[in-house]
């Protein structure tokens, strides 16, 4: 079984790189901060007699051998990269379960039929590269790699450069070895797990979401001597946007989301009326017909919020709804009942690197409650003992998936 | 009387500093092109015998000596700085048209009773530093010299700093010395000139304008996992109160503005419900009692916006409205009449240096117009015959002044 010790070590060990004054963390994908916990990463799976290699999206692969070396790999995966204001739990528990499984299967001297591998996947908050699950995006094909290199921060530097620069970009090109099976745990990110005092969330599949970016275009004036009829203010129809969002999905409540997150005004001078506005926008929903219509209403709502203002939407992501494997999702709910834990079945709301990987290997996810369900924050928080349970049915999960 | 080509071919040639691919400026205060500006600037005017100082707020006063050296000089000031995507024309033709009138009464040797002294005022864009004509502001006693010193860019550089740094910090103090008048071209920056096909506007004051800083904290969350109905959002409630200050401004029509310049969102990553946005209001009136009343709605809107979130705002600016010097209004409009040409009284929507001079020496502005009434935008533009028409009521003007 696994150490709730080691795990709980590994997690404080890892926050330590891009510790946030907020106790949270700020590891963008590729920047130094995630060459250090990618290389620390890599050198504790070594140190316990495991094989890591990157592949050329640097996904990478620490490899426990079975004795079968001919069956592919049963992998658990996730990622250690976070948002600007992220916390200590959003994807790295997930990948330091999968090393503390490592561990305790070394430490037992267990010999697995498969070979274990556990993934750190490449860029997976869409932060800093959009779109998010970048790399095991390009893992299940759905994405080409090339495409994906050329994915620009907001800075103008291209995912490949970066990767290339932290020394990070392997060999192996990526989606090159099948896989048995994909196992993920992840903080719940919502509230629903602790709201009913669960300790496992049995995830049945990841709501469908898109992702756009939209630039409204009006005219620069000056803020003291343009009359109000005379202007074109992008900021103003990007204010009408941004509650017309909130406004659609709330006409599908409650399961739709909408979120404007970024936005880039410019010049972004106090006495200067807007004349640019470049925002983006989230919609999420588990019906991928009900985020089609979501879609269309986004359309009418720009004709009506713009006027004479030019506006351009351009949808950047398309990620349908996924259904999980129904013999991973099994072995999760068995592994939980098996540990007398209290669980119960979640769609996820947030998406995972699993949502790709799902196209080509079965797979499922674990949850654990975090605090009030907050995450993509830095008092983002779960609780030691929660962690632990999930790790201890990820075992479980793959070694009841190993026997069969 | 002004040479209209060598005017024409002075804007021009300075329009080479900061030059935007749009056909506009970017030549913040006191950055190095700023810099580069003036010291062009002090070389024209000691090359025709004029002695230039800085005060310690970089103020600058280029000297022609008058017969009498106990009268106070004739000012003739306005502003070498831009907005970010700033016009050729906004501030630079006001200190340009001065310096044509110390060529004119030195080429053809003309000797005025007072000095004649042309000022090019530091930072009155407000787009660096707010607020807006700090250093005419500490001229006139409005701000302290300290304070004014201690503004900071929104990367948190001073505004004493980057002035010592780029060497434009003189020995003198800030407002030792008397102004007899203050005089000051400047383009209309509105569209009521072209309209009406008048060449000269007579400005008889300035409007109030009040500048706000305000920042509206939520709470950082997970774009795909938090119910809406659970979010805490700034930037929504920044939305309402974009359109609430449109709408405040549109209740007191026709007079009123009101703007959102400048919006930083935290953390701006498209997958997290924003968490903090800081933003600026520009609001204006020519009454400073409808003024107030704008003041209290936008308060009573912030708290209908923001519900249970926290916000606050506070006024970092409050420049009540401007009535002018009769005299020096009278000298402008008998220049103008004097020329033939076609004028009108105006009360300026923007705010302008001799505001604040206007509160230790008699003052007015000419006004000349400007393609569309559009300013504060890089297709800023005005015509040659009207410049140097304006020139040369300022000329009209000030030897007017210097013979009462
Ligand atoms: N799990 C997680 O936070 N993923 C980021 C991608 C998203 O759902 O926005
Ligand atoms: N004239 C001018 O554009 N001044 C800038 C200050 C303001 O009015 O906002």
């Amino acid at each position: 079984s696994v150490d709730p010790d080691r795990l709980w070590s590994a997690i404080l060990e890892t926050a330590a790189i891009g510790a946030t004054p907020k106790g949270g963390l700020c590891r963008l994908a590729l920047t130094e901060l995630d060459g250090e916990v990618r290389r620390w990463f890599a050198r504790q799976c070594e140190a316990i007699g495991c094989t890591v290699i990157r592949d050329d999206m640097g996904n990478m692969f620490a490899r426990r051998a079975g004795r079968n070396p001919s069956l592919p790999p049963i992998a658990i995966g996730s990622h250690l990269d976070t948002q600007p204001t992220g916390g200590k739990f959003d994807g790295v528990i997930g990948v330091l379960a999968g090393l503390e499984v490592l561990r305790a299967l070394h430490e037992s001297g267990v010999e697995t039929e498969a070979p274990i591998e556990v993934i750190n996947w490449t860029n997976e908050e869409g932060s800093r590269f959009a779109p998010a699950m970048l790399s095991s995006g390009v893992f299940a094909g759905a994405f080409e790699r090339d495409w994906a290199w050329a994915r620009a921060d907001r800075s103008g530097i291209r995912f490949g450069d970066a990767l290339a620069e932290i020394g990070e970009r392997g060999e192996q090109a990526c989606g090159a070895h099948p896989l048995s099976a994909h196992f993920e745990l992840h903080i719940e990110q919502g509230p629903i797990l602790e709201a009913e005092s669960r300790t496992i969330g049995i995830v049945t599949g990841v709501q469908g979401m898109r992702w756009y970016e939209a630039t409204i275009t009006g005219q620069e004036g000056h803020a003291g001597a343009t009359p109000m009829r005379l202007r074109q203010d992008a900021l103003l129809a990007t204010a009408r946007m941004i509650t017309a969002i909130e406004r659609i999905a709330a006409d599908h409540a409650p399961d739709a989301v909408g979120t404007v997150g970024l936005i880039e005004n410019r010049p972004n001078s106090r006495n200067v009326v807007p004349g640019e506005v470049f925002f983006t926008i989230d919609l999420r929903h588990p019906d991928d017909i009900v985020l089609e219509q979501m879609e269309a209403e986004l359309h009418t709502a720009f004709a009506e919020a713009c006027g004479p203002l030019r506006w351009n939407l351009e949808r950047v992501w398309n990620n349908p709804a996924v259904r999980f494997d129904a013999d991973c999702i099994e072995a999760v709910r068995n592994a939980a009942d098996s540990l007398s834990l209290p669980a119960r079945e979640l769609v996820s709301g947030a998406g995972h690197d699993s949502a790709y990987v799902a196209r080509v290997a079965p797979t499922s996810m674990i949850f654990v409650p975090c605090a009030g369900g907050l995450s993509h924050n830095e008092a983002e928080s779960a609780e030691k003992d929660h962690v632990a349970a999930g790790a201890q049915v990820l075992l479980r999960a793959v070694l009841a998936t190993d026997r069969r």
